[in-house]
């Protein structure tokens, strides 16, 4: 593969400079770095050559152990060391769970925060455990070497076999949490190793509403105002953890266009995928994911419409359901950038006319892509169907489908269920059909009704679920008769309809557990069918990720896995909104923000901030925003500068990062974080946690 | 005509529906009102009807005719009596003049910012002079009867003389200041009934720091911050006027979704201009105005890369190159913008398939729209050569050009000039040829290189204007021979050759001179091809005025005239940026935007700001939107709730707004006014000018 490595380098460079700035030439066409593919570097590949030529900065090992060690994982973000008594800086949105379950009965500390007053006043987190990096091996030629069979399905036998192999084998010989994670879509695997660290206290995190100011509405976006911190502390043995390796904080946080760097854990990235899986995307997922959203939002807007108390009780829902279309909408608009799909296509193009022009790489994966396209393409036949085969709309029709399916998964080894049905899942699973909720029928059947006109308009007349859900019926009609007939509202009758098992679901003349065992059958079949599709679509995903990895090699960072990664990237304006929007934003703009919407929610002031107004330096930070790769999961990284000491605290990226999920590009994306001197100020000023500032600044 | 009005009025209700938010429905489809003309009434003809379905408010007679007096006009900008001694409150950027004027010699009150501490104090603008409409008098009937030639040109003669004669018989009768109207591009002809008070002094002018807060960068966006406020002082005979007719001053402002209107003199639409002429400013005029200025900006930026001094010497030239650039983006944008361009689409055809069912109607009016089409294309096919036959690019060729032409210009008569050498502008072009000037040599020849460069990609080879001034050299061989032998730079040689007439020139042999000399005849050439195309096109732009003004009457506001409007809005936020823009801003915002550049220009504090920080209420409003419909021209009107109380003062509108001047839409273009309560909050606590906050207040 050396051959095809150093010709494709090559001749990649000048295919990637086509549509990157002018301004970057030099750097990127030394290195062979492709904008698109973003900066989600891994530690044990870092690319020392194009910072130092990018940025004139080439870390050392030692600065890059360091900040590895300082950098933990959380369940589901990331967050960072920066005390030598193991505090630990993460997101307020990170740390819901704990907030939860440490505050006393009578008291939401998501309404009113929590500030220990010292070390014995913190609060055990259940549950909470944070991850430490400790090594990273290369285990691709193991992995590779157990996999002899032709089948695809053996394949994966031996692969998750071996792979469990080296777990556990990892696992008895260092006593440490170990993953392999696969990368490149499998052209690499790497052994990762964590120590993990289980006693987790909270020791300070403002109100929701001073974390979460601006609500959904601000969410994605950027000016930004919120302190989103929660601050735990990781105790060994009853003793708050000593360590050498914690971020120091910095006496001024970052300059406009410094170099900063973000060491976190983004969970997915879809950079690898071919142009056509970006198109079924594209044209097909998320454009129907959108009119699912629309028609739910258009149902809430109705109930709201219909009394203040209604208005009130919706809206937070609305907002929601408006953040997740503003997400998805973002994902869509960059498939949508006629700029960046011809980018992306001129890459594969240019790569796959040269795997072709090797008659040995053509044999091997020259099928892989149109694979994909022709098995993309059956996805997108079925789509509709899949979408609508099922138990959607209806809170109670959902109920009712699980139900239905529960004897059936039961008596399947648990590696051939539905994941939802999987024992891992099954307590979870139990309870939420057993516990004892109210339902809005209305909303429910307005869903119904919707979900059902849908189904109408994008089925094919006589479509099999039609005639089984509608029988010739109106969708009001068939809502109606399934809403008001139904039992299923009441918990005693889901309970035992779970206990008496295939008999009494076959026995029930429940109008929704009729209707879904009219459905089950037509869901299991569109399943059976798309399994397949799927097996060839990874199948084939996989040969191109080994080929694009043993291409460029490290040169292009892997999609995010969830793993720890680091980013390069300056604080920066940006062109918005027919002018710019600054690097960062001061306490000023927080009062002004609350001002403008007459303090009316989400964009209300917390009443400490309120009361504390005239203490604080309004010119003090409180956000800012640099060109750094980021993703979901990175929330709670530290944000550090070339000396490794804390300038911020990612939490969110600007409505224009969106679109990098796919096709990467920093002329306006943003990561947006929460800036070193508003915390300090917080702090001292806001929450008199004057100690642990003093802690955070090595006082 | 009247069954084609009240037919077209029913069958255009359905069309123009089709595209309009629904939420406007039932208004709009009672009084066949189209969201795209927009809402500039004319004060003969307020839509009171749809005013009464839409907002519940139908103003008196009364109420109108006040606000109409209140509204006065100011050369290039509109005003307002604000007291009843004659306060006049309009923008500082309508007052730079008079502000400059008034500075004494060591000092820049565009700088300093001045208030007058008593009446006495104040100083008069020369040149300065507001109107007051005093009324209006339909004269179509007049006009028309009075055109009876068949001939275009005797036609233009005819409508002439007649309107001349309106004008001075009206003069001659009522002493007042007199002006025929031409609305609906000749559909109506309004004489309009001025009364001019010529003694205007100046009483309160900010900073222009405070006024212009964010400079170009900021201009035409909101969130916004600007004091952009001016007062002057009407006097009569010496004395302060006394009058009834002002606007009382607002104790709160606005609030959010309140409805306000704004009165003044919109400059310039293009809401009546047919599909074709869209499309021709769509693809071939705005691209090429774009690409000039992006040429422009190259070049500047090139020279602003040489050194620190360079960058501050070019900044603010760029600043206003990218303004230009952001203006004509935003109207291509509306041009672009396929859902607006179906609407006016969706309307013209209507219109014109009603016109051709009816024989009569389209043998008057029925050409039009193709006799349009057919001369724009003409206009298309000559736009290159008509954009590069000239003396552009190179301010020295320019002057060149001007000296050329100057003898042969001299010999006609007047009406059959260019514009620039028509009697009223001679001083000034004379002016402009003969000043002391110095010139950047070698920002001229990059220009000039830029402009060749262009005229070679766009012309075809071989095409004689390239053959004439390249001779066979590159551009920048031309551009370096014609700049280095130049004597043009020097005032006395231009002197000597304006005062040499023809046998001056055509002895010269300055290579400016002599390349003016080849460019002069072809520019000439083009001129005249172009001159018959834009008379079929204004001939029949007036027919398609006509038949539009006379299916829908008054039902569409006629487009902009520079002549007073009132028009209809709410004030409401707007999505904007992945969330909402606030319906107002706050000083706390002002200190933000300030504090969040570094308080770097553009976005200082003026000192004084600075220096009274703290004794300012913050949370003042200083800005806020609304959803009325203005223009260049309409800077500086009062925006008056429904008491016809100052609410706000125009200045600008959002970026969302520019594309307005095509094709209306309410959803995000807003309009931007400063806030009554700003106001008073600065003179008060900023300028000390409490005596002034008195007089608004009527205290």
């Amino acid at each position: 593969m050396k051959a095809l490595q150093k010709c494709l380098l090559v001749g990649a460079v000048a295919v990637g400079l086509t549509a990157i700035d002018t301004h970057q030439l030099s750097a990127q066409s030394q290195t062979g770095f492709f904008e698109e593919f973003g900066t989600m570097w891994t530690f044990d590949a870092p690319p020392l050559d194009y910072w130092e030529q990018t940025y004139g900065f080439r870390p050392t090992q030692d600065w890059l152990d360091h900040v590895r060690l300082a950098s933990v994982r959380l369940p589901g973000c990331s967050s960072s060391f920066v005390s030598k008594d193991g505090l630990v800086m993460t997101n307020h949105h990170c740390a819901r769970g704990c907030i939860t379950a440490v505050s006393p009965p009578d008291t939401d500390y998501h309404e009113t925060g929590f500030v220990a007053q010292s070390m014995a006043d913190e609060k055990p987190c259940p549950g909470v455990y944070v991850d430490q990096l400790q090594s990273i091996e290369d285990v691709t030629t193991r992995v590779r070497g157990a996999v002899t069979a032709r089948g695809a399905e053996a394949q994966v036998e031996q692969r998750d076999s071996v792979i469990q192999a080296i777990t556990s084998e990892c696992r008895d010989e260092t006593g440490l949490n170990c993953q392999v994670v696969t990368l490149y879509q499998g052209g690499m695997y790497s052994l990762y190793r964590f120590e993990r660290f289980n006693d987790v206290r909270l020791v300070m995190a403002p109100e929701g509403q001073a974390a979460f100011f601006g609500g959904d509405p601000d969410n994605f976006t950027y000016p930004r105002y919120d302190l989103d911190l929660t601050l735990y502390r990781v105790y060994v043995d009853g003793k708050p953890r000593q360590t050498d390796h914690y971020l120091k904080w910095s006496e001024k946080g970052a300059a406009e266009n410094e170099l900063v760097f973000i060491t976190g854990n983004p969970g997915s990235t879809g950079r690898l995928l071919t142009l056509a899986q970006m198109e079924y995307l594209r044209d097909v997922q998320y454009p129907a994911q959108l009119a699912g959203y629309q028609r739910n939002l258009a149902v809430l807007r109705q109930v709201a419409a219909r009394s203040e108390e209604d208005r009130r009780r919706t809206q937070n829902q609305i907002f929601g359901v408006e953040n997740s279309y503003k997400a998805v909408s973002g994902y869509l608009s960059g498939l949508l950038d006629e700029d960046r799909m011809a980018r992306k296509k001129i890459f594969e193009d240019d790569f796959r006319s040269r795997i072709d022009s090797d008659p040995a790489l053509k044999a091997q994966y020259g099928g892989a892509w149109d694979a994909i396209a022709e098995a993309q393409a059956g996805v997108a036949n079925l789509a509709a169907k899949n979408r609508y085969y099922g138990f959607g709309g209806s809170q109670l029709l959902e109920l009712a489908g699980t139900l239905v399916q529960y004897p059936g998964q039961m008596a399947m080894p648990d590696s051939m269920r539905l994941p939802a049905f999987r024992s891992n899942q099954l307590q979870r699973l139990r309870g939420q059909l057993t516990a004892d909720r109210a339902f809005d029928l209305e909303l429910d059947g307005l869903n119904l009704v919707a979900q059902l006109k849908a189904a109408q308009a994008e089925l094919s007349e006589g479509d099999p679920f039609l005639t089984a859900v509608l029988n010739g019926r109106t969708p009001e009609e068939t809502a109606h008769s399934l809403l008001s007939g139904t039992r299923l509202g009441k918990a005693s009758v889901r309970q035992s309809l779970l206990d008496g098992g295939i008999e009494a679901i076959e026995a029930s003349t429940d109008p929704m557990i009729v209707a879904a065992r009219q459905i089950a059958p037509l869901s299991a079949e569109v399943a059976e069918r798309m399994a397949p599709l799927n097996a060839t679509i990874s199948a084939n995903a996989e040969l191109v990720g080994q080929a694009i990895f043993a291409a460029y090699g490290h040169s292009l960072p892997p999609d995010a896995t969830f793993t720890l990664r680091i980013t390069d990237g300056l604080v920066k304006r940006y062109p918005y909104n027919g002018t710019y929007a600054p690097y960062k934003t001061t306490l000023f703009g927080l009062y002004a923000r609350a001002a403008e919407f007459d303090n009316e929610a989400p964009w209300q002031l917390a009443p400490l901030w309120a009361e504390r107004r005239d203490q604080l330096d309004l010119s003090t930070p409180i956000n800012f925003v640099s060109t750094n790769d980021i993703i979901g999961g990175n929330s709670g990284s530290p944000v550090v500068n070339q000396d490794a000491e804390v300038v911020g605290l990612v939490f969110d990226g600007n409505i224009q990062f969106l679109p990098n999920r796919f096709i990467f590009n920093s002329l306006v994306a943003r990561t947006v974080s929460v800036h070193s001197a508003g915390i300090i100020e917080a702090l001292r000023k806001v929450y008199d946690a004057g100690w642990i500032a003093d802690e955070l600044q090595g006082g």
